[in-house]
């Protein structure tokens, strides 16, 4: 068996690709930029969309479905936001193709098919949606408005990378609409402990909930909070955003509301969203040389059954076992797969599921049964163990609620080691390179010696972390006078 | 109150628009040809999709996704299916936006901005997905492959009407390939199966199943599988398409296996696909001219509770009925709304939820409690009911399987008394407009016939159903002999 995975030390880039590729999550395409979301890679995605959607509805949440296209028109309505997305814009000009009469077979665009007005495809919807909430909000019973999207976008990237960074990408975005500032200001801080709570509870992943530098905020909000992870590398990955977005879209799209008073104001806004860039960091976050690891919480497969026998008698004994097993499985939730296929031997089984991150796998063989026992192997910790078949299945989901706290507390005690006080601009620069992770340093609030340090070292401000302590301090560039520490990492 | 849904009688396509409308399932959007899908009719479309997508993990499914854009050259491939979709595709040629130099706030596409290769936004996915399918498929072993994607397409119509027809459109695509010719017809046929079975016995929609005529086909298919339904107003409407794609798509993508033998030969495929488009279906099927009917299987709310009751203290004793009765409704899998809001009278809300389709109403005063009874409303006979509170729960459930039978057996009732027989080309011609519906009709197994009648009557042929009875005959319009009648009708 060959060594598939390229170790981290050796390329973590293409350590990364590997896992993507190889673990069977996605693939590339013949669309620049995009990827094709493999069955395997897609049904870890319907788990996280359907614990997150279970989310929102529980926070009295609906789902609705808006327009692809934004016509140029909405699209530069609001100002910051269409200059913050006009560079990444895939533009539909045309709406019709034409046999072309120079090449037999081939077609072109016909030139009497151009549109009047050019459609953007979606890179965020709020143009396209307070476009509609105009229609939808008079007076202050049609609020809150709280609506959510699961849509694909696409915003037209140079540099793309499998899950981190493609041209069409799926997510869901949050829009909702509030009678007064402090209502959508608790909406966009609640959504934003609903994405930390997902992300460290589902995937495992231990995130700082934190807001962002207005140079790093969303384009046309007024306040951008964010969850921000540590992956092995010690880079950081923006991992969710929640906008707080004032009344510039309201403004935008004049959605005015009367109030109880029956006085005329402008509607409150947030959005937020998440995407299948999460893939991208529950990957970088717990993996080894070996392949994936995923938290059984939300893993398609949390137990692969691999059965060591010859011949369909003996298969016949470990059937009789293993069939009810997985009916007592199954009953209590588990996610369990029996790989009898016969075309591959039990070690390159091994490898496969490893490579798949799938947390727990059981062996058994004709020895085993006669003992009345089979051996389960982790796939964080790769230890084996044999138990008794006799209350197997309780131990089964009794190892998976262990691995998924044990992975958690593994990439929690990595981002706190990896979280340090830097009081002095060389070790700044020198930490960035020998301890990478989040350096927490003063720095003086101005968007200027944010870029100045980021020209210099590619580190960015990746948040100021909620409920900061304030504290005296001097800025680590200029050694102005500043009042907090903020997160500086070098980022995905 | 004013009559706000337009008749039947009046006006059979403004009545259609009323009820999409106002029973709050759609809305037209600033897009020209798309639509928004509002929340109360996102949830009936996600109810569908749960059940069909659990449908098609039953059969072996797994989902996946693939890219939005297809680049053109991979777009002609397959001559026919580019041929058929070229008139109506939305046409990506630029992926910038930049500020208009002569227009303050105004953005224009930026011409340096050029795509090498125009992006067509998928009409369907065959073209993406056999171009995927090629770096997959190796083998027998790779085989059978049984992918669907949930999705949107964007097909530019220029006769657009909500759910029906839209530019855009919500979907799911099934993509499979197999070794071998029979087992590829075999999945085409399984899945309009699973389709019609999920029409009728969810949807409450009776439908035919049958066989495209070749004129009818899907672009690219050797043959297309569809469902048919039948509209109040005597109309059909296609439900969803099966086809079976023959070797075309591997060819044009070049996509082979070898067999146990060893030896190589081009792939089988399926196609198959059921959009939003059945939720105009689903209205014009049962609706009348209070609001829309909706079947209780597949309703977001199916039963709504209204209080009739003045002040907090009467409010009280009826919540303390109502608080634990739903409790015991949600136990048994009832979706129940309280609607116990206080800015409209009972009488407002019992127009509101007819018009919403809910499909059991319960009214409930203070003399009904202190008779221990409450009334129930069907939506589909509009008949009223006082029960006993005691059992109260399960006379719910009762009567929502009934309702959910009744309304298919009243639509099968229709669809039967509506396929008539027909011999003469007279009677053809007179039926259309005097009893439209179904017309069952010899047929002389010609394109050119075909085309005839549709250009003299605008009927076509909708299908050849399964299990078509063969005997002799005169076609219709030529005389000339066939062996099986085919079903006509004018369609959506």
């Amino acid at each position: 068996m060959s060594k598939e995975i390229t170790s981290r030390s050796e390329d973590y880039s293409k350590w990364y690709n590997d896992l993507v590729i190889k673990g069977e999550l996605a693939d590339y395409s013949a669309v620049r930029g995009c990827m094709v979301i493999k069955p395997y890679g897609f049904a870890l995605w319907e788990n996280m969309r359907d614990v997150l959607d279970n989310m929102f509805k529980q926070t009295g949440h609906v789902n609705a479905y808006f327009p692809l296209f934004v016509p140029k028109s909405l699209f530069e309505a609001e100002e910051k936001n269409a200059e913050g997305f006009a560079k990444e814009c895939a533009v539909v000009t045309h709406y019709r193709l034409k046999a072309d009469p120079e090449h037999k077979g081939k077609l072109i665009v016909d030139p009497e098919a151009k549109l009047e007005e050019e459609l953007v495809v979606r890179p965020t919807s709020e143009a396209i949606i307070w476009s509609t909430y105009k229609t939808w909000i008079q007076s202050y019973r049609d609020l809150p408005l709280l609506i959510n999207q699961w849509a694909n976008v696409v915003r037209w990237e140079m540099r793309t990378r499998l899950f981190l960074r493609t041209a069409e990408f799926l997510w869901q975005e949050g829009h909702t609409a509030h009678a007064t500032r402090e209502e959508a200001v608790e909406e966009a801080v609640k959504m934003l402990h609903v994405y930390g709570d997902f992300v460290e509870q589902y995937m495992a992943v231990p995130v700082i909930r934190g807001v962002k530098s207005e140079s790093e905020r969303f384009a046309g909000a007024v306040d951008t909070y964010c969850i921000e992870a540590l992956m092995q590398d010690g880079k950081a990955l923006q991992a969710g955003t929640s906008h707080f977005l004032g009344q510039n879209f309201a403004k935008a799209f004049d959605v005015k509301f009367s109030d109880k008073q029956n006085k005329l104001d402008y509607v409150w806004a947030t959005s937020w969203g998440v995407s299948t860039r999460l893939i991208g960091g529950l990957v970088m976050a717990h993996s080894d040389d070996e392949g994936l690891i995923l938290p059984p919480k939300i893993a398609p497969i949390q137990l692969v059954i691999v059965p060591i026998c010859k011949g369909e008698e003996q298969k016949a004994k470990i059937d009789a076992v293993i069939v009810p097993l997985m009916d007592r499985l199954k009953a209590k939730g588990v996610r369990v797969k029996y790989d009898d296929s016969d075309n591959q031997r039990p070690g390159w089984k091994f490898a496969e599921y490893e490579k798949k991150g799938v947390p727990l796998r059981m062996a058994i063989g004709l020895r085993d049964l006669e003992n009345g026992q089979a051996e389960l192997a982790r796939r964080d910790t790769r230890e084996k163990s044999t138990y008794s078949l006799e209350g197997f299945d309780d131990k089964v989901v009794e190892l998976l609620a262990d691995i998924q706290v044990s992975i958690f507390n593994k990439a929690k005690a990595f981002q706190q080691e990896n979280i340090t006080k830097v009081d002095t601009w060389e070790d700044f620069v020198r930490l960035l390179d020998e301890k990478p992770g989040f350096l927490s340093a003063h720095w003086d609030g101005t968007a200027d010696t944010e870029e100045k340090i980021k020209e210099l070292t590619k580190a960015t401000i990746r948040c100021i972390p909620l409920d900061n302590p304030q504290e005296e301090g001097k800025c680590i560039l200029t050694g102005k006078p500043s009042t907090q520490r903020v997160l500086f990492a070098r980022a995905y």
